[in-house]
């Protein structure tokens, strides 16, 4: 089983950013999608989505504190985001699965990012963590774990932004077994440097030479980090749910 | 048969569309995919995508007239966009498919918009033309057509732009019958004015009242006007398609 870990929150895109999430998903044999609301309450939205999508979800929420909450002013990189709903969706794992019991890998999937269902096939073969190449972040067309030629192994990272990170890979360019998540306590935090979320998360539990690199030996781009823009709304219509 | 029509040009998210695209109309049953792409010749990416994609496609390139072509500095709308390479599917529709032997339904499909599925079912339903909600677009959270509520036809138009259109609806809000667009010589044109490719096109086929509401009379949103945020390149990583 695939758990796949979406922390989102409400702007007028969710709608539509969760329908193609979701229509991705269905194409994913063995899926188990933990939808984690930046909300106070679960809403309604959300909650008839995930009943339409015939998929296996759990659906949880977890808001944000109001320090870190992005003001509409702010620059995304200024705060953590997803921290809280990460970490509820890390804690709903220990509190409902077992070691010897549940078999599966865990995959930290955006709401807004573009997913090839190909990316999904490739979690199947991993043993610790394994990892791949993004697209359209930090700068660059893509980042990549950069493999030595001989061993075939991570010896570095291609990134236009601290390629010097102990593990310079964005959220979507990893998956860990379950068993290494069930038998840690590792989680994200407000504390960590902006950024190096994806790099304290994997210290907790591998060391970079023993990365297994997936999608072709990293020479397929199957994720990518797209950002939706915010569309202009100056009005609503009345009773359509959008 | 669904012939859904979907101009597309390079750009870094162009791959990353089309598989979001690509992987939605997988879920569609009898769809036929036909690509136009905005260049000279035909692109290895775009061929390979389609390959892989294992739907049925045409895959055709038009390329806009340099006195079209947008700018970088351009704002969007200064410019028709798509006029070129949905004629180009216009001509192959007419030449390739006869009035009493191919029965279907053309769709406009951009590259970037947000489909859930359920607008493919929606029609199967459609005689002449169908119309339904798109969101997301205009300047409101949705655009709509009004249904008189004595006669449930079409009567006017929510729209944050120009309302007073003949047909103020989205290139995603509505499908033709094929036997409508094989038996007319309707086609777009950059001498329309900007904003008025639908209305004008749909003109030469019906009239308000004819329109076929669908999409539970206009109550549902099951497409978004979406656009993606143009990401920072600043460095290519060599030898990888992304
Ligand atoms: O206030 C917020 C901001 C973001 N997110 C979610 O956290 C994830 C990462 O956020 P975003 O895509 O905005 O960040 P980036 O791609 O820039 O890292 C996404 O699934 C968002 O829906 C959230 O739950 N609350
Ligand atoms: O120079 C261009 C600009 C756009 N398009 C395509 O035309 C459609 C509409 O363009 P866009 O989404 O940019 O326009 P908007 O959504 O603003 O109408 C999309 O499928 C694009 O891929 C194109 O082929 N060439
Ligand atoms: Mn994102
Ligand atoms: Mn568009």
């Amino acid at each position: 089983t695939i758990y796949a870990v979406t922390p989102t929150y409400w702007r007028h895109v969710q709608k539509a950013e969760l329908t193609r999430i979701s229509q991705t998903l269905r194409l994913v044999p063995n899926v188990h999608w933990i939808v984690v609301e930046d909300s106070e309450t679960k809403t309604d939205l959300v909650r008839n989505l995930i009943a339409e999508s015939g998929l296996v979800v759990t659906h949880l929420h977890a808001k944000t504190p109001p320090f870190e909450q992005l003001k509409d002013k702010d620059p995304r990189w200024k705060r953590h985001r997803g921290v809280e709903q990460r970490n509820a969706a890390l804690k709903w794992l220990r509190s409902n699965l077992q070691v010897n019991k549940n078999n599966g890998i865990v995959y930290f999937m955006d709401d807004d990012n573009t997913y090839n269902v190909k990316v999904f096939e490739e979690m199947a073969k991993v043993k610790k963590v394994g990892v791949w190449p993004v697209g359209l972040v930090g700068g660059l067309n893509a980042e990549t774990p950069i493999l030595d030629e001989k061993s075939g192994k991570v010896k570095g990272y291609k990134s236009g932004w601290k390629a010097d990170r102990p593990f310079a890979i964005d959220m979507a360019g990893f998956a860990i077994n379950l068993d290494l998540i069930l038998k840690s306590e590792a989680s994200f935090s407000y504390k960590m440097e902006k950024g190096y979320q994806e790099s304290e998360f994997l210290s907790y539990f591998i060391k970079k030479e023993e990365l297994e690199p997936l999608a072709d030996n990293c020479t397929k781009v199957y994720v990518w980090h797209t950002r939706t823009e915010k569309p202009v709304v100056n009005g609503v219509v009345p009773g359509l749910e959008v």
